[in-house]
């Protein structure tokens, strides 16, 4: 294997332990073990763990983003159903896990942001990319005449980015699907009304 | 000390810890030496990491139940008003900590939910503890004509505590009160109001 392809499976390895360990519960040998990299060889990919944590967070974020840009191009009348389907196929995924794992970008947020400061920089910018993709949905879907033409996109977007997050947190405690159904009222019938 | 006061120590410091490091990050050196409470003697209180976990979201629980308490029994023309005053308060707090810390409770979960099923149980009680409060705050609302009859206050709790908990979360990584800004204009002036 070349080294960049050493780097990417020391990344997906390391990023499915750390999804259910969690970051600071995951020794550098638990990730060189599961990717079958000689123990030791790691700061020959990443400069410190740090480095490591913040690359992961590139390795995570695409899971959201290139999924909402699919949504956002798909064909449709209704651009609100496409973002209700977006977060759907989540769901999806997220019940095929049995609930367990949720939203990488939650748990590194709250388990580093206050411990870590580069990367609390990172999952910062994260959650930025995030939102702009949901304000791209309300975006299309105002121009489209599904929402009030005065509507704050990018404070609906925050509203719904973080009460979304709520409900995956809560879900890992619940392990069911309760708290996405009452998110999905409440934002969907409720909140994204023309009125 | 009495046993119980060593106990009371032990948590109250390990809370300190594991309120900023996390809980597999803590080690119980760690907790016995902010106690000043010898090495080795942890286990004469406390049967095993798990149980300490446990007493530990006993320990943090009442802050938020205690305090609801106390703004639902405090006299008002509004309990919607007194709602919004018991989050104003954690809101106070978290800004005085410089937005470290946010919810143990939802710190526990993101943390220990997938990993320990113990302390997962426990969570989800503590988190049905904290929905009551908040269920009982827009029964009193809706006793006193503030919403509407046919709100389904549990599902409206469930909404604004998982809205609230995302709030939180995303304020660990902004370190301003940006997202509790936006989650009180969404929650106080959108979806409280008597329509």
């Amino acid at each position: 294997m070349t080294n960049k392809n050493i780097k990417s499976l020391l990344l997906e390895k390391g990023a499915e332990i750390v999804y259910i360990k969690g970051f600071n519960n995951t020794g550098i040998n638990d990730i060189l073990i599961a990717a079958g990299v000689p123990k030791g060889s790691f700061y020959h990919y990443f400069e410190s763990k740090e480095n490591f944590g913040i690359e992961l967070i590139d390795h995570f974020l695409p899971r959201f983003l290139t999924s909402a840009d699919m949504y956002l191009e798909k064909e449709t009348t209704s651009y609100i159903q496409n973002l209700h389907d977006f977060f759907t196929d989540f769901l999806t995924f997220i019940k095929e896990n049995n609930f367990v794992g949720g939203c990488p970008i939650a748990n590194l947020s709250l388990e580093m942001s206050d411990l870590n400061e580069k990367i609390r920089e990172k999952l910062k910018e994260a959650f930025e990319l995030m939102n702009q993709k949901v304000v791209l949905f309300l975006k299309k879907a105002q121009e489209n005449g599904e929402l009030p033409k005065e509507l704050d996109l990018d404070a609906t977007a925050q509203f719904i980015l973080n009460s979304w997050e709520g409900a995956l947190l809560r879900m890992k405690v619940t392990k069911n699907g309760d708290p996405m159904k009452v998110f999905d009222r409440f934002i969907f019938d409720k909140l994204l009304i023309n009125k």
